[in-house]
Parts: structure tokens; sequence; C-alpha cells
């Protein structure tokens, strides 16, 4: 939680402390590197109702009807109630993973059922791929910004993480190489590339078709392993985006997708495609870890995806988000003309960078007072980067909550931009003089 | 896999080589500590209908009618579908954690429902515990024999695990001493002692009332943390186990529980109860190892738990379980008489001794040729020792097969000591002499 607390008087609960801890002294090396994650107090803030958050990546489940949900529990408890209680296979129920072979034809991969490995969400894989192939001070390339939830697991495992920056077309091809030589230059072992060439998290940006075989082959002569980070693929608003890396090279791609953002992330059922070596080692990675998954959830999801158009729950999503992109675009247009942005072709974030004068980790405290959240940028990067810019996300309030939330925004940056310039030349702000500064009432839309 | 596996022409699928793996040098050196569990191998040959399988623990899931499970689901999806289907809390749902405090008050625990964290199964709970404090060659004491799961994941954090031996009452207070003095005058750091005080798996034993007490001294005194794991507890037979270590110093103990045996293991739904430092770094890491645990899953057991006679349940698990135990027992003393055995009081499983001729390892291809399985005593210890014991599950199969896979057991072990006492004092026994020895047709309980 430490990266989203404010001073004192904020609007978060400072966790309890650690003074007295008698086990101090007994923890692992990597325990050190467990810093609370930005997502959990994110969650936190956007549970009240009187705040309009920009803030989570929570999908709008709401999109789903209930029935659809209720028949396939239905069906499966009559047809299976006795499996899906039970422990099942580490690697998943084999019906499942028939199922998600053709839940990524979508995306144009072909593979066998036998390399899929489900996991408990795309975060597990995230975590087992890393346990695998990461020893302490071993570098993984990604993309800067980054997943704030794959940085905490780099972190956990003691990783250094070596930001590559992108462009409006995603990865930079030379920049990978250049990094690639640097590291090794400097003795570095480079472990893999982690990256989410569609719709990123939180950079709104897709890797274009033109590079996305320049990456694979840079890979490829250098021996590095890619990681493609795939949630958002199917959550396109024009178009789908070009065909997945995998598709290019598949023994050089560990492929991660989810059901977190297609049907429903509380059955926190994700897979991962990969090598066959690697695969085998992922299953066993995630018996060690779980033992196996929940039966459950695998026997209701494929009751799902077996009796319900499934496709045309993703297409509904597909409307619902891109109604809320726009609404939250046009906002940005009226309210706060004076930033910039990127237009996400699909997922749920737009990246918006701030004036020089701003910070918006520092602005954070001042936001959520004025009840509007959003994610600072400085959760996405390894390295405490990410000062002047910020995640929006248009995928959970309705376009209304957006465009007021949005308004909200812009009283706080115009009210801290007109502070800095008050205050310019006079030395730091302190925290009273901010106080002092805003004096307006919290707008109330309850 | 490689733990069971016979050779070639044994009911065994071998795993597929490995030897072209283009990442062979890229994995971490943990990696090489990933063993295929003993468990995923007893998956496959239990569900094989015409294998009599005393191997896994599978939970008998039948017991539970079907609509208590169909109730939950209904009254759930209607006052609580949206946050079903949504990402949840990382330490687990507040209503659920309540509801494990009165869970665990069955055995006299109280704890605050901030202590309370919750994770995907147990086996999460010692992932996540061992992924804290544990270094590579940092020392974990474990009963000898221990959990097989709990092993696989000490190895894959490259512990090194010193086994405590046993008797009738369960771990010896000055076997504990006299390791904990050895290990350190070794230069040895003790992480943890890892224990089943209840109805242990896979030794069937219970740590006496008059032990536990002097087990939480010594380890308090020595300032050793103690994992409790006690998933079978209110799975007693004829009188409740005494009350856990965690009653008598909860700030040195890290206590497990899990759903997995009152009610069913297939929504992997497990919790640790820890002290304060160490709970918030476990929310951390669960965080961190999958985001948050499933809503779905967590609302439905809390659904499960408020309206369903969950204690009539799991009376309804002890009555069957004693059965089948008495079955089993039963079985041994008429087919077996020449092994020994511990009587459980609770619980899963019988702890059997064989004759020192026989290796139940080795023994274990000819048991699956005659439809029988069980899970061999060498996977229950870190160092290879076992080969003498053997694991009998009373949990899933009915009393009936209990019988005929005892029966069968006893034809190979006799056939088995036969083929030795022929064929003592003219060297070893190959492959096919063995095969020449047991000519018998495998029974017939289709």
């Amino acid at each position: 939680m430490s990266d989203l607390q404010p001073a004192p008087g904020g609007d978060f609960q400072p966790g309890p402390g650690t003074d007295l801890d008698p086990w101090l002294d007994t923890y692992a090396l990597r325990a050190s590197g467990l810093a609370a994650s930005e997502v959990r107090a994110l969650f936190a803030v956007a549970s009240r109702p009187e705040v309009v958050s920009l803030a989570g990546g929570m999908p709008y489940v709401r999109a789903i009807p209930r029935e659809l949900v209720a028949g396939a529990f239905d069906r499966m408890l009559l047809a299976d109630a006795p499996a899906a209680l039970q422990y099942g296979s580490g690697q998943g129920l084999p019906r499942l993973r028939e199922q998600i072979l053709e839940v990524m034809a979508e995306e144009g991969i072909t593979a066998s059922v036998d390399d899929v490995v489900t996991t408990t969400g795309s975060q597990q894989a995230i975590d087992l791929v890393t346990k695998l192939f990461v020893d302490p001070g071993d570098v993984i390339l990604a993309e800067g910004p980054s997943y704030v939830g794959a940085l905490g697991v780099f972190k956990s495992y003691q990783a250094d993480v070596v930001h590559l920056s992108m462009d409006a077309d995603g990865l930079v091809p030379e920049l990978l190489e250049a990094a690639i030589r640097e590291q090794r230059a400097a003795g570095k072992r480079i472990k893999f590339l982690y990256t989410i060439p569609n719709f990123h998290n939180p950079a709104g940006v897709t890797l274009s078709a033109e590079r996305r075989p320049q990456i694979v082959e840079i890979c490829r002569r250098e021996g590095v392993l890619i990681v493609e980070d795939n949630p958002y693929g199917l959550i396109w608003f024009d178009a789908p985006p070009p065909p997945p890396m995998h598709t290019l090279n598949p023994d050089g791609v560990v492929y991660l997708g989810s059901f977190s953002k297609t049907f429903a992330p509380g059955f926190r059922v994700g897979w991962a495609v990969a090598p066959h070596a690697v695969r085998e080692k992922l299953v066993l990675a995630t018996e060690s870890a779980i033992l196996s998954p929940s039966s459950f959830n695998h026997h209701l999801i494929a009751e799902y995806l077996e009796t319900v158009d499934w496709r045309a729950q993703v297409a509904r999503f597909r409307d619902v988000y891109r109604e809320r992109r726009d609404a939250m675009l046009a906002a940005l247009e009226e309210h706060l003309p004076r930033l910039s942005w990127n237009v996400p072709d699909g997922g749920f974030y737009v990246w918006v960078r701030l004036p020089e004068e701003l910070h918006s980790k520092q602005m954070l405290p001042r936001a959520v007072r004025e009840l509007v959240a959003y994610t600072p940028g400085t959760g996405f990067y390894a390295d405490g980067q990410g000062g002047r810019e910020m995640r929006l996300s248009f995928c959970y309030p309705t376009p209304e909550f957006i465009e007021e939330g949005v308004r909200r925004l812009a009283s706080v940056v115009d009210g801290e931009l007109e502070l800095v310039r008050q205050f310019a030349g006079t030395g730091s702000l302190t925290p009273r003089d901010r106080d002092r500064a805003v004096a307006s009432p919290p707008p109330d839309l309850t």
C-alpha cells in the first residue's frame, strides 16, 4: 500500500506497523521485495461509492446476463457435480483446455491441447514463469510503463527489470536490440522479454503488425524468451489487433491468456501456452503452488463456453467498452485539453501525460479528496519513473461517471497548476499550502 | 512423475522427453527442484475405473447432497452476482473470513478476522509461507514421513528438509530439541517446523495432548516458527483431537486450515492464520501470486456456511470415513496380518510397514498390474527413505472396494514375498523373473 499512501490526514487507511515483528530476522531475502501492490489500495478506494474511480482494472461484469451463469451452473451441476467438487488435474480440465484452443483460434493461434496450462488468472502464470526462470539479479526486459502486477512478481523474485520505451507503435525494435547488447555487455543474464502487445496496460498502445516479426526475430536470434501477455486481445473496438507473436514463433513464446476480461475475473481462470519443455515445468510449478486449479470453476466455464454464445457476449463487452472509451476521450478533450494522451484501439486504459509541474503520485490525495481516483504512473515502473504520467481506466464506470470523473480530475489539475504557478519561485509547497489553496467542497454525485 | 515411474512396459505413461529443450540453460536454479509430484501420477492411476485406488487423498464428495450446493449457488447469484464475478480482496472475502473464525472455533481457536488470509487451498499457504521465509539452503524441520505436497514446495525453494521421527504420540520433543541443536551447531538456519498434528498425512498419527505444550515451548524458547497444517482436524472418529498448538502460542504459529475435507476440494479454498506481521506479508505474497482469490468460490462457500447446516455435513463425513477406516482395518487384519500398521483416530490414512524383504516403490507396478494402487512411502520423505512403508487411503473407495483392494494387495505382497524367498541367495531379481513369478490374471471388479 505504501506507494499510494498519502501524508497523515489523507483518505487512505495506513497499514498497521510492523515494528514489533519477532520474525523480522527470519524472512527470506526475497521477502523484502514484496511491496504492497497499488492495485490493492485501488480496490479499497474504488469500493467507496462516492468516489468516481478511474483507477482500477475491474471489468464491467454487470454486462453479463445473470441467467447465462445460472444456466451454465445448473447444467454443470447435473452433469458433473462429483468431478466439479473434486480435486482435478494440475494442468487443468482437458475439456476446458480444448475450448481454450477455440478461444485462441479467434486470434489466429493454433496449439495443441497438451501445451495449454491453466492458471489462477494470468497473474499466476506470470508468477510461475518468473519462479521457473529468474534467479536473483537476472534481468527481465519489459515495456516502460508495464503492468503493475507483473512488476510486483518480478520484484518478489529479486529480478532486475530493464524498461524499454514505447512509441505509438509499441516496443521499438532498435531499443530492444540495444538493451540486450548493453545488458549482456554488463554481464547480466536476460531471462525473458515480458510484453503486452495488445491495448497495453497501462499505456493503451498496440504493437504494430510491422514490428511483431521484427521483435520476434530479434528475440529468436538472441535467444531471449518472449512472455506475451494478452488479456485484452479480444476487446478491440474497430478492428482486431495483428496476430499474436506466438503465431510467428511458438517455440520462442510463452503466451498468456485469461477469461477475466472476456467472461469474469471472479473465477480466476487464465492460461499459458508454452514451448513443450517449458510447459512440462509449468505444470510441475502449478502443482507445487496450488496442487490443482478449481475444478468447480473449470467445469462451470467449460459449460458456459459450450452452451452459451460466448462470442456474442465478447461482442457485447466490446460495445460497452468502446462507448466508455469514447466517453473518456470526449471528456478529456472537453475538460483537460492541456494534457496529452493516447487513443487506445481496445482494452481498458488511456495513458495521460501531465504538465511537467505536476506529479501524479503527489496529486493523488488531492484527487481522492475531490472524489476521483486514478492510478499514478509511478506504479508502472520498477525504477520510480512515471511521476508525470497517470492511467485512467474506462472499463468500470458508466459513461456518465466517466465524464464526471474527468471533470473532477480537471478541477484537481487546474487547482494544482494554479497553486504551483502561484508559489513558483517561493520554495516548495507544504501540505498546508495545498490545503489552503483548494477550498472547493467535493461535488455530490451519489 | 519420475518417482512413480516403473520400468518400460509398466502401467504408467512415461512423460515426454525434454532432451531438446532450447531453454535448458535459462531456468532458475530452483527449477531443478521441481520434481513431478507423486500425487499427479496417482490421480492418473486412480481415474482408471478397474483399479481399486488406495492411493489418492480425494475426499468422498458424493457424500455432499447436490441440492445443498445448488441452493447456496441460487441464493448467492441472486444476492451477490456482480461481486462474485468480480476481482475481490487479496486477503479474501471479509464475510467468509468471519465464518472461518466460526469453523476454527470448533477446534478451540480464537483469532481476529484480520489475521485470516484465505489461500488457494492449504497448498498455496504452504507455498507462500515457504516463499516468505526460505532462502536456498535454509532448514525446514518436518515429521518423517511428511505431506508429499509440502515436501515438493520445500524442494522448489531449495530448502533442506530435516525429518523428525514420530512415535505413536506423534513428534518426539527430545528429537525436536536435538535436531535444533544439531542443525545450529552445523551453522544452518532453521526457518520453521512444519507439522500436521492431527491424523497425520501420511502417518495417521495424532500428536498427544501432553506433547503439544512441550513442542510449543521448545519452539518458543528456540525462536522456531511453527507451521501447523490442520486439514483433517474436524474429521475425527471417536473424540475430537486435542486443541491446536495455535491456541497455546498464537504469536509463534502459522495455522493452516482448509475447506477441502469439510466441504469440497474443487473450490480450492483454504486459509492461514498468522501472527500479525507475518499475515501482512502473506497478503502481499498472495496478491503477487494470484492478485485475488476466486470471489465466486468465496461467495458460494459463504452462502453455504450461512444457510446450510455445515456441522451436520461434517458429521456425515465423519460417519462415512469412520466406516471406511473400520473396513480397512478389518481387511488388513484378515488379509495382511503379517504386516503392521497404525490405527488412525481420524483423517484419511493408514500407514503400513512392510516386511524388510519388500520395497513399496518397487512393488507398485506389480500392484497396479493386479489392479490396486497405493502410495509408496518414498514420496513422503525428502531423502529417499520410506521403501518399507506405504500409505493406504480409505477416504475415497467404498468399504466393499476397500476390502477388495486390500485383498488384491495381499496377493501382491504374498507373491512378492514368495518370489523373494524363492530367489533368496540366487542374486537379484530381474524384471523378467518377476513377470514369470506372478502369472495370475488380474481380478475383475468392474
